[in-house]
């Protein structure tokens, strides 16, 4: 009764749409056009890295939010996931929860997740759409290749590696702030760009593919930030039985974050606690740190040491240059 | 913002529920006990067969649907595909949207999904749960493995080729009819075994799994009947560039499918054009048939030849046994 992507289907809607919208984007020999009932992967030796993320209408993104947008950032959740774990994108499979078909949007879809399917060199393999008489889910599960036990794990930090993060930290949160009204959007009321500039962090993540070997061939550990910096690195310094120490100063911010929290429109929590970054934080070990440097430097990535792991299994401190401890209240997101 | 399965977050309640309902399903080294961002899939030589299917509430399922039947449900009809392709399941990502959570469902949901995880071999690698104010969705991606180039394909039937089946046709549609209380279930009032017979068709497939090395070895075609024996016999025979007759009076039949026909309670169209049934469809060529039988019978799964491929672009024609054709206004179910 479900109708997957990968099924023709003669004179139905679901077809019709699935053939002019989604058949396009599934370059790969494997996807076999979708017109089959399944897609077929070849790992050619390697390990086949699987994640999967599902974006909810009115939870993970707002009703009026573009539909370009949507698509990417539902590929780009899980292509983000992929580059932490050292993995190189492969391809993906989509769910597609609708109310309707509005051609409109699905073409405005269809057509950003093609470019960013082509970017990133991940073709869609196969999928299932489905009608609801609820919000609209996205669900993409994606894969990525690794040569055989490379992939890098949550664990495997040690104490002395440094913790680095690529990009800024904290902007997306505030870009939620900005689309709902908050006081981010009163504070830089007078500052559309910085407005525009927060607002596609939310909507557009920038995931670190490019990194990917990098992290790969010299991370100890490493994940991407999706949940807020202070709770990502305490699932991170969990999984492998440490601790860490944490500059505050030494986080890397954008221009608006950086000048609302000066002004104290904002705190740090809100930085490293809020969501939506998927920048990669990892951890390198000391003697391999220059090497790492360079290969982000040559993936014209910027990353950024922000500390310190340290033996010991309390919570990661997160100090100030005076290393006093920021309590934190809120380490991340959590649905329930 | 999305919680993986596979995601670790310290104290919240998304932790406790993976870590109490999930995790011990997640039996295969390469899912790292949900305690990673990603799943390791080792493909050992082999292809990857991976399918995609998802069950909405409201849709798919009718909200009072017991969980344990929703969770068997979901991952059968996802390796009800796997069968079809001639693979061997190897394991599972589970995407769970949900309103709340009652730790009763998902219990008997979890417990449920476990059972048929071990026992078809098909163990949990990762995933993701997210809430939703909306209806209860559970989207699996499920990965088989077969030898290099050997999935079997819609395309592949040729003039000649028998025309096979397993199981009976038709009873899940029936099963839906008897769990709305429509006129089956009113037939069939004094029949209370007949009548949850059918319900368990509905609610719980069979997917026939231990035909899968017998379809890889001697069929030139396949799918499962997912969504109406008649629109998918359509789309195997457009995909293969064939056409198709059909004996009515050979499509095997459950005895109360049986029974209701003939007493005119239903038309042979809620037979054919009903969907859920999640048997294997192939075709399989004469001077294979003979190996094929033997091979089912080994399998101890039924198989029954119900016509033959013919050369043409017509779409299927469905015979009495003179030969008269039975006019068929709907193939298949459509959400849109």
């Amino acid at each position: 009764m479900s109708s997957s992507v990968a099924k023709a289907r003669p004179a139905s809607g679901e077809d019709t749409l699935i053939a002019r919208y989604f058949k396009p984007l599934a370059t790969d020999p494997g996807a076999f056009a979708l017109d089959d009932d399944a897609a077929a992967l070849k790992a050619a030796g390697d390990d086949i890295v699987v994640t999967t993320d599902a974006i909810v209408e009115g939870v993970h993104f707002l009703p009026d939010d573009p539909p370009d947008t949507l698509a990417r950032k539902a590929l780009r959740v899980n292509l983000s996931d992929i580059a932490a774990k050292g993995a190189m994108p492969t391809g993906f499979v989509l769910t597609l929860a609708l109310r309707k078909v509005d051609e409109a949007w699905l073409g405005s879809f269809a057509a950003a997740l093609g470019e960013d399917a082509g970017y990133y060199g991940c073709p869609l393999l196969g999928g299932d759409t489905v009608s609801t008489p609820g919000p609209v889910m996205i669900s993409i599960t994606a894969f990525g290749r690794v040569a055989p036990d490379r992939m890098v794990h949550r664990a495997g930090a040690r104490a002395g590696d440094r913790i680095v993060v690529t990009g800024t930290i904290g902007d997306a949160a505030l870009g939620l702030d900005v689309l709902k009204g908050g006081p981010v959007a009163a504070a830089l009321a007078d500052n559309i760009v910085a407005q525009q500039m927060l607002a596609t962090r939310y909507r557009v993540p920038q995931p670190r593919n490019g990194l990917a070997n990098a992290v790969r061939d010299f991370a100890s550990s490493a994940m991407d930030v999706s949940d807020g910096l202070a709770g990502d690195l305490a699932k991170l310094c969990k999984a492998s039985g440490v601790s860490a120490r944490v500059n505050v100063a030494d986080i890397p911010l954008s221009a608006p974050a950086a000048e609302l929290l000066a002004r104290d429109v904002i705190g740090v929590e809100a930085v490293v606690s809020g969501g939506d970054d998927y920048e990669i934080l990892c951890t390198i070990p000391q003697d391999r740190f220059e090497s790492f440097g360079r290969a982000a430097k040559a993936a014209a990535i910027p990353v950024t040491s922000i500390g310190a792991i340290v033996a010991g299994f309390a919570a990661p401190r997160f100090v100030d240059r005076e290393g006093k401890e920021f309590p934190l209240q809120r380490l991340s997101y959590s649905h329930f």
